[in-house]
């Protein structure tokens, strides 16, 4: 009998499941979709690219993160942006969201990343402890002082 | 006679200006700075690539904005972040900040960008009013959500 890992990284042909995850991320908190079939196309263009990547949890898949990775002056590895995160509602509180963050940073430290960085709603108290756990800190270790995530869309 | 354009884009043998500026920046604000040679270093490499681009302003350049893009699955165009921007001292209150950040985002619109983001510290109001301007926003339109900026360092 096969061990199927609890996490692993997505390549392009599950473009399809990270997509229904993702549409069922945007549906669950009211925020506008493109769309399974958009979704699932872009993925699968950007999940054959080194600056984008996933974990998925569970077989089936029932939680991604989804992380994109640019080039920045500050340090010589790149940063990394979590852009989305998702674990499935009957799932959570099982631990595999925290599995599927581990995954990730461990990703993130085998690609040479200097820096994850992850925007969240001053509403998502859950979340930022969540993120917190995780060695994630909002604002300078120093002053306290935090950032707010500005932006204009074109 | 010819005129000089008030702002332009950086190619890479601006790194050295550009990193003079940057170099300057963090010094000012007490940021760790790699120094002029490595950030030097780094935005020859960086200018050359399509996912940064810096708009430049004055002759010589005495302020900037460094812009790097990132494919995302929100959208089919990338999203830009303004990485840094910077002004002179002796030469803020003139416009010349103004001038470069409309530069850039016309940069934006040329290469297709679908939003463009900034994370800015909460106590750097004139900053914020700056950006606000601008047409950026902190927050959902609908909710007036505010967005937290979390890291981590690896």
């Amino acid at each position: 009998m096969t061990s199927i890992p609890l996490t692993r990284r997505a390549e392009p042909a599950d473009a399809v499941t990270v997509a229904r995850l993702l549409h069922a991320f945007n549906s669950e908190f009211d925020t506008p979709s493109p769309g399974v079939d958009v979704l699932a196309r872009r993925l699968t263009l950007l999940l054959a690219e080194p600056t984008t990547f996933a974990i998925v949890g569970g077989a089936p898949a029932v939680g991604v993160a989804l992380v994109t990775l640019r080039a920045n002056v500050r340090s010589d590895g790149p940063v990394a942006l979590l852009d989305e995160m998702y674990v499935a509602p009957a799932h959570r509180g099982t631990g595999i969201g925290s599995k599927i963050i581990e995954h990730m940073v461990r990703t993130c430290r085998e690609l040479g990343v200097a820096e994850i960085e992850i925007n969240v709603d001053e509403s998502d108290t859950d979340t930022m402890r969540f993120y917190e756990h995780h060695g994630f800190t909002n604002g300078d270790p120093d002053t306290g002082e935090k950032a707010f995530s500005f932006y204009r869309s074109l």
